[in-house]
């Protein structure tokens, strides 16, 4: 067998999220793997190096797969592109080293959050961004980024409580910028947690409303609490932006 | 009665076009008027400065209307924001001098109709471009556009044979600009007849795939003959960018 990377964009507005589950057919890793198989005539799976949720999208999700030697790469891309829905890319098809694995060789992932601060919504990019049209304190929400930036135990920041694995991540960096109305959060690290950016922004969007202030943060991560922290933000802001080996 | 000039923004997917029509209340402009109606308590019909077909986006469309004396303006905007569907957005309302008229008054428009080339599909952008995975020939394009560019007898750029009023335009500017795998054609005029851009457009790119010459352009236009133009290009490409007054 050949280690295949392959490495996808998606819009996951009507999917049920990247990971395979039960009976449904409706999820990225779903529509790919059937897909694959059909063209390589043998069950194929998929591996992801993240696990989107429900309505979170990707500019670049990478994934590998392994397909009988010989395989032309060429023109299993070209029946990708091909027969893919519209709202799944495939950008790339490349053969890779056999230890290659999307998930566990992945050196860091960026997710970016997006937050249209109005007056009015952008209608183009509105499936991609929260329309939240107030004023934002951002120096409180960088300084409040700061204190979240860094090696942590983020249990506080994750809805999976059954997890017994280890709840400790390197965020190596948390960005905001500004484009006009468009207000982005870019999440660095070398993994995250179940919900844990989109709870990271959720917090720091409290912090930016005035609800809570940047200060009580680092009590929040050493709480270890989930109720401490924010809400989780609404999936759709939230984009798998970039993931580097 | 106050006139009021409004600046819509219009994902153009899921409408019938601009124009109301008949029974149909799924255009932009039926959708607007129903809800200023109820706003404003009394019948309101708005005028647009071009009826952009079904399918087709604006970034921005001015209309204006007539309100009572003393419209709470700014309350006005902020119904409209609350209540449009997420495909509409107000960008702005605001108070225009009586004799403004949205169609009339306009002094220049600008379309633009954007074409990714490949290889794959944008999955954000895609409501918004037309996919052709081809390698045109830009330069030939370029020669093309410049020949249709001037004051002409648009005839066989459209396709609303029935009309007596006079088919005489004149195309101040048509540019061509890439960004990356998109190829964007501007135009630029002080009016365009019915599917006149997106017969042009659809007469370039059959000169940027090779299948006919720029230089038989101008016998395009003498023609007057519809059937001597090239096909017509899919609404979905088309936005209309820029309005002057």
């Amino acid at each position: 067998m050949t280690r295949l990377k392959l490495t996808l964009a998606y819009d996951g507005t009507r999917y049920d999220g990247w990971q395979r589950q039960g009976n449904t057919a409706n999820t990225i890793q779903a529509r790919v793997e059937a897909l694959l198989s059909r063209a390589l005539n043998a069950p194929v799976e998929v591996h992801g190096c993240g696990r989107t949720d429900v309505g979170v999208h990707a500019r670049t999700q990478v994934c590998h797969f392994d397909a009988p030697d010989g395989t032309d790469v060429t023109a299993l891309l070209a029946d990708l592109r091909r027969y893919l829905p519209e709202d799944i890319a495939a950008l790339a098809l490349e053969t890779a080293d056999p230890r290659f694995h999307a998930r566990l060789s992945c050196r860091e992932k960026t997710y970016v959050y997006r937050v249209r601060t109005g007056p009015a919504r952008d209608v183009f990019t509105r499936r991609y961004e929260l329309f939240l049209p107030e004023t934002l304190d951002e120096a409180a929400m960088a300084e409040g980024a700061k204190l979240l930036t860094g090696t942590h135990d983020f249990r506080a920041f994750t809805n999976n409580r059954r997890t017994k694995k280890s709840t400790v991540r390197t965020v190596s960096g948390i960005r905001l910028t500004r484009e006009g109305d468009l207000l982005s959060l870019w999440f660095t690290g070398d993994g995250f947690l179940y919900n844990m950016v989109r709870i990271m922004t959720g917090t720091l969007l409290e912090v930016g409303e005035g609800k809570r202030r940047a200060g009580e943060l680092p009590a929040v991560l050493a709480s270890l609490d989930r109720t401490q922290a924010g809400p989780l933000a609404p999936a759709q802001g939230l984009t798998l932006w970039e993931v580097l080996y």
